[in-house]
């Protein structure tokens, strides 16, 4: 946590019939714009906005490389030369950004760029109008997991994540997104107003420390599961989605298509799992009628 | 609720130590696009798509036009000359779109559209830089109500919003936006996986049915308070809007800013009142020293 991530607030406290004054903290939320420095079509450098997200500030870096990475933009280590983050913002709410340069031979696609420009997103979906505009972009099946994620740990997972959520301490108002290995434990935990980049900031921090891909860990999110955090995981070659809320039609469709074990209402009593349960352990087995 | 906004899943439910077979239902996400058709310079009629957005089916007429309420697009009835649904989209998921066309002496600003498109969203926040811009686009600070909110309905607004609920309790995983009136009743409440949709949705519902501006209402939303969410009520002229969650920080600097009274952490037992405590007759009085 930053201490830029949150700020305090003087507030009205209403209850057992009396108005009276409090302090209390609020999580920062803010503009950020992503930028993308590559070769344009005559190799001279071109840069462009790819987007603007309302963020939480803190982690900038991580957020900007992680969007890239859902959105098909950038695939691997090799592909990424420098990043700048070009500080906070001033009083007035200017907003800040991040530089993202790709290395010299790293392929873009400007035209497509261009097209997400058209209906892009902070939340990196829109653009995308089926599952087929998610293949086009040449996404891949995530490959299974050597084993499968022991069942008996998917339950203990929210609490994990929320035990380490340090601004959700402060202001009880950020999503959460971690990273665990196979064993459980706790690789990496972002926070944000916004939970796409809360998921961009955790995953973009591990590709900034080079782990990438990121087979067998798993995504515990904070929330729900949405579509696009479905192809955040798929981007990352993640096989495995613990959500704590419910999962949406388009994410559970995408999960099945790409490899992904998608898990939702995860409590402590136990959780659904919607799709690929090998990968939990939880395939069922079917009764054979001769 | 309408029937397309959910469908069933089969799942595995991981309980007590056992798999087994279970049936749900999980609400639908799908692309809408969303289509303004104007005058461009030369009076001649231009179409241009100014946002996708992944949402729930049903009330997608309602959802494109709140959502150029709360753009600033559309500012009165008599701007709007007729909103075509483009029905449902088919089994490939092929986007379906709302056209939304303007009366013909109806402004647009093409230029400032064209900017959007450039860092748009489907939350409809970006492309806002700052509070400044907000400003920038016109938005005028919401009129104070004739008279204070009654400060015991405000903790059951929650209740009866969740009421109201259908998707949520069918699937579990939907956010909810009412309007309520100034005694507490409830005017409209729509949902969506999306919460920037079913504000959008319970909005424009009300300006398709002719009431509009919506002074002296009250929006209820099931989390926390973002900018945009505090941004649509601010185009809606509605003077106070009551959160089940956390607000940011640009959330508390808008309503501060536009007359907004913010309220958060809303249960039973009490709530936050973060800005302009008097629509809710919670100023408290401040001692005078002499």
């Amino acid at each position: 946590m930053n201490r830029s991530s949150f700020q305090p607030v003087s507030l009205t406290r209403v209850g057992d019939g009396a108005a009276r004054s409090a302090d209390d903290c609020v999580a920062r939320e803010e503009p950020l714009a992503i930028e993308l420095v590559g070769a344009g079509r005559d190799g001279s450098p071109v840069t462009k906005t790819v987007a603007i997200t309302m963020a939480t500030p803190g982690h900038a870096r991580e957020l900007a490389v992680g969007f890239l990475l859902g959105e098909g933009i950038v695939r691997g280590l090799d592909e990424v030369k420098a990043v700048f983050s070009e500080g906070p913002s001033d009083e007035e709410g200017q907003q800040h950004g991040v530089r993202v340069v790709l290395q010299t031979g790293a392929p873009v696609d400007w035209d497509r760029l261009q097209r997400n420009f058209y209906a892009s997103s902070s939340c990196g979906v829109c653009g995308k109008t089926s599952l087929r505009a998610l293949e086009m972009t040449g996404f891949e099946a995530v490959p299974a997991p050597a084993h499968p994620f022991p069942q008996e740990l998917i339950s203990t997972l929210p609490e994990r994540l929320r035990a380490a959520q340090e601004l959700f301490d402060r202001t009880g108002g950020v999503h959460g997104a971690g990273i665990f290995d196979w064993s459980g434990k706790v690789v990496t935990v972002r926070e944000d107003v916004g939970r796409h980049n809360a998921v961009d900031k955790a995953v973009g921090a591990l590709f900034l420390r080079r782990l990438w891909p990121l087979r067998d860990h798993a995504l515990v999110v904070s929330g729900r599961a949405s579509f696009e955090l479905v192809q955040k995981a798929i981007a990352a070659r993640i096989p495995l989605l613990v959500a704590v809320g419910a999962p949406s039609s388009l994410a559970v469709a995408a999960a099945d298509e790409f490899g992904l074990c998608l898990v939702g209402f995860t409590k402590k009593s136990g959780y659904n799992v919607y799709t690929h349960p090998a990968h939990v352990g939880a395939e069922i087995a079917r009764e054979v009628t001769a």
